[in-house]
Formats: C-alpha cells, structure tokens, sequence
C-alpha cells in the first residue's frame, strides 16, 4: 500500500477549509467526484447498517430551489457538484435481515453463522426509542460527512459543509417525503475561487492543550 | 500541495475496516499519533465551535477499567493508542465569546467586525432545547471521528470506532463528571494482528446505487 505522509496530510487538513465562493466555471473531474461518491459508499457506520442515502443533485433547476432554502447560500447553485446527505427514519427488524444478507453473500458465509451478530444487532436497536434510534443515525451520517471532507482534502477538492438550511424544503425539493429519509446535512464540492476572502484567512482553532488531554 | 491521488484514497478506504485485533507490541511513532492527533484538533465543526474534548488514554490502568466499561472488548487495551472523543454538555454564551475572541486574535479582526457573526452564532444556539444543544454537539463530534477514521486510513494506521460502551462508566474512570464534558464514542488506533479474521474479509456495502442516486 502507498501511503500517503503526516507531513502530506496536515498539509491537505490545514489547506481545507469551508469554502464559501465556488469557481462554477471549474467542474471536478469524473474520477475525483466518483470517488469522493465512493468514499461515502465505504464511510463506516454502526454494525455497518449504512442507514443513509446520499443524494447527487446535478440538476440546476433543483439546485436554485436548494438554494432557496439555504439562505440563499451561493455554494449551492455554483459548486461543481452538490450532494445531500439523508438518514434512514427507522431501522427496523427488515433493515437488519437486509444487512446481513449482504453481509452473508458478500463474505460466503452462511446465513446461520450470522445470526448472533443479527440477534445483538436488534436487541441493540429494540432497545432504542424511535427517537433515540434516529438521532444514533443521525450521527453516522456525521461520520460520511467527516469522510467525505477528509476525502476531498487530501485529492485537494474544496468542501463546504451546510447545515444552515430547511431540511423540511430539501425533503419537498427532493421529493424524499414519505420515503422513509430524511435530509440531515449537506455537502458543496468543486474548486474554490481565487477571490474568496476565507480562502486565505489563518485557520483558527482553540490551543491544542485546550481540547486534547494525555492520561500518563 | 502534493496531493494523493484517488486510486491511492480508494485503495486506503478500501483497506480501512473496523480491527478487532491489534498487535499489542506494535506501537504507532510519535510523528504518526501526533497528526492523528493534529487531525481531530483540525476537525471541521459548525460554526467552528469545536464543542469537545479528545482525550487520550495511555495510562495502562486506566486503559484497564475502561476496557472493563466496553464489554471487554480486547481493542481499548491492546491498539497502540485509545483516545475518547467527548462533547460539551452545553454551548453558552461564554463558549461563544471565547470562539469569537480565538478567530479575532488568529485572523487579527477587530471584535467589533465579528459581532455580526457573534450575534447570529448566539441566536442559533439560543434556539435549541438543551437536549437539542446536545445532540447538535454530540454530531459534530462524529465528524472529528470521520476524520480520525479517514485520516488513519491514508496513512496507513488501523482504527476501530467503538460506541460498544458505558459512557457513564467512562466518564467515571475519565473524571469527567461536572467537567462540563461527557463521553460521546471512543476509537482504537495502532496495527491490526496479522492473524485477526476480519482483516481480510471482503468489505460489505450495500450496492452503490441503492445508497446513492443522481438526480440529473
């Protein structure tokens, strides 16, 4: 395997950053969106339940009426590419048995070898309020997020992350009402431009002894 | 920037999975568990609030006890490294104040061009509950560990997430209680046993299509 160098990636995390103007006219190439798509296909998660649906909006139509309900954010509409991240509802018994038959076909296993993990998984799950259940979700989606802007990082692809926004107009928008997703977050990708006032701003963070303590 | 390239990303992300086994003699060197490090310090969050502490547990003892909190789970005591990603209980207007005066003495603002940020920062925590407050912390804490997760993987360090825990428990042995700061999800990190049955099991993800759709 060739690995990438500490020095290469603190290089890439401290040249990420959010980028709040897009250079429209400069569009990612097909092999870096497939495989920023990618690395949110491999995103870890729970038991790897992968309780989401990623949403790859290229239409512009769509993404003005995104843009409408994100404040007007100009990320939206002038980023190369644009994808929304959703989270599964509800998982429920099916979900389960759906997992573990991917599981059983991909690894050759039996299903029956499987069915401790299955079992742990539910009692996991059953034990949740749907609430509970949801927000659990919710945070594996983060984790997608997290990868995602990692990702685009270190193959020098600008990111910005968008919380600022109506869920409720993306689900209209997306026509995801009654799908059983929901719209958690999302994720402006492409090139930033060369004007944007942020882009050269000193990254500022809290002093390391701050947030990062050692017990000897 | 010498970026990596997105064959190399993929095979990383490929190669990543979740270790149950780590070689209890093989340790991570500085210059590797200092970026690791450097990566969550790094880690994007929303509004850059930074709402968490990462704490990093060498202490053989401790290590011991938390191991006993984590179902016994072999990882918390023989990955080279264990760090414990907490989140701010509460994000008050104290918190915001201290973030608004790191971003003016980093990027040498006046505070008074920031009061805008400030105000707007201010009326987007005010409106959540404090269960709402949490939850919104608590996600910004997963996408620190994306980060770590994808971070170890592009350079070549094993990882294993692990929420399988008493958080209470944790907080006990950590000291955290009435620190403001609870446990949220920790990860192991260092290098997988050549002999651990799940290194080299094929990855399992449901079909790309299935998680993810183009709306052209």
């Amino acid at each position: 395997m060739n690995h990438i160098s500490h020095t290469q990636l603190i290089d890439a995390l401290q040249w990420r950053y959010a980028t709040k103007s897009f250079d429209a006219a400069k569009k990612l190439p097909a092999e870096l969106i497939s495989s920023l798509i990618e690395s949110l296909h491999l995103s870890p998660s729970s038991f790897g339940l992968q309780p989401w649906k990623f949403i790859v909006v290229e239409n512009p139509g769509l993404r003005e009426e995104l843009r409408n309900h994100s404040w007007g954010q100009a990320q939206v509409t002038d980023a190369s590419h644009f994808i929304v991240l959703a989270v599964k509802e509800k998982i429920d018994a099916t979900d389960v048995q759906e997992w573990i038959e991917c599981l059983a076909k991909t690894q050759s296993t039996p299903l029956e070898k499987l069915a401790p993990l299955q079992g742990m998984i539910m009692q996991f799950v059953t034990a949740m309020s749907d609430d509970q259940l949801l927000q659990w979700s919710t945070r594996q989606v983060y984790i997608a997020l997290g990868q995602l802007m990692t990702s685009a990082a270190v193959l020098g692809v600008d990111s910005c992350p968008m919380e600022g926004m109506s869920p409720e107009g993306y689900d209209l928008t997306l026509s995801l009402k009654n799908t059983g997703y929901r719209t958690v977050v999302a994720c402006a990708l492409g090139y930033r431009c060369e004007s944007d006032k942020y882009a050269n701003a000193a990254k500022a963070r809290f002093p390391l002894e701050q947030v990062v303590s050692v017990l000897r």
